[in-house]
């Protein structure tokens, strides 16, 4: 059997939210591009001081660390560091032929958190409930991994 | 029919794409290697700075940031924040079966691109260039995406 | 045939180091936690500085750089930059099909490298013994990438 395959529901379920995930991950790349615009500022090469169409006027203080881009820096950074491990662990998952609900409840529920992780992190609301929001997805994460690390070593 | 197969023109040009692309972001890892060598700094390590074969005349601005180094930790970490989501989104597109000449386009599009958009930030060249030459890869990603989450959710 | 599959000791292979991989590098972020607390500083966002039950007593020196969290940030940013990519890559190569042997030298010579990285970068070790532990990594990537090419170019 095929596991990997839009006939398996476990494998819809996988697509369904890694696709979502991925979306959110390069959303927040537009939206540094757009807080930099929004600021005319908060920009990392030194390049990005020359005077260009999209930079009529360059001062210097346009590479200073700007804190309304660096929020989302922030959150992209905790991107990288969660979802490419969450995108490989989910698809191990999937060929642990786990029983659908469970995988579902897995996989919506990391994306459910993550979600409301961006906004809680976006909204600056407190460190507790950041922590709160991004615990159960580390722990899904671990999960899946523990599982499809038994299932393959028992196979 | 298994999609992710040699058999399947539209997954070979999924792996050529890739791996071209890891190639190329593990080369940004050697490329800082080599200039952290030419520029004998850029270090960041505290342990960095003890005398070794390889760093015979420690001398403690070696953990200053250097700017040539710095150059490409910034090429590597937008090679970080985009790359692996274009690799999951990649494999995930393959299971749409879209037409050959357009997952070719897509695929080797996104490639051309980032080379491109290398060649641009590596040379200093202004931002409204580098900025063009991310945003179809952006696009591309979004697009595949967006195809599978539609695909999935259709069947 | 299917290699994608339980049945395929290479794929087998995969999956176990995969998910050793992802294990590892989410321990990272736990541990970067544990250390925040240990040190009750170290944090990054603005808002981490409110009264909460979990910073009872806040000051404004819990925002600066922390030395013991900052190397578990660095050998977290170490694994962004690399495992990812290993990740993709094997997968890839198992569908060049490999021998057993080889696959498993590789797949686990990765793991067993990068554990030894991390117990390098953890500890303070020389720049030169931390190096020549990330190299072998790298190039098994590399080779693994090299592989995956050839093999879909030639098929």
């Amino acid at each position: 059997m095929n596991l990997l395959d839009h006939g398996n529901p476990v494998f819809i379920a996988y697509a369904v939210s890694a696709s979502i995930l991925i979306l959110k991950a390069v959303a927040m790349s537009w939206l540094t591009v757009l807080r930099m615009m929004q600021e005319n500022g908060g920009f990392r090469a030194p390049e990005d001081l020359r005077k260009t169409p999209l930079n009529p006027r360059p001062r210097s203080t346009q590479l200073e660390p700007n804190e309304r881009v660096e929020r989302i820096r922030r959150i992209q950074h905790n991107d990288t560091e969660n979802l490419p491990y969450f995108l490989v662990a989910g698809l191990l998952f999937v060929f642990t032929q786990p029983r659908l609900w469970v995988a579902q409840s897995l996989f919506y529920g990391y994306v459910a958190t993550r979600l409301a992780h961006f906004g809680a992190y976006f909204t600056a609301r407190s460190h507790d409930l950041r922590a709160a929001l991004w615990t159960p997805g580390s722990l899904i994460v671990v999960y899946m991994s523990v599982m499809a690390l038994i299932g393959a070593i028992g196979s």
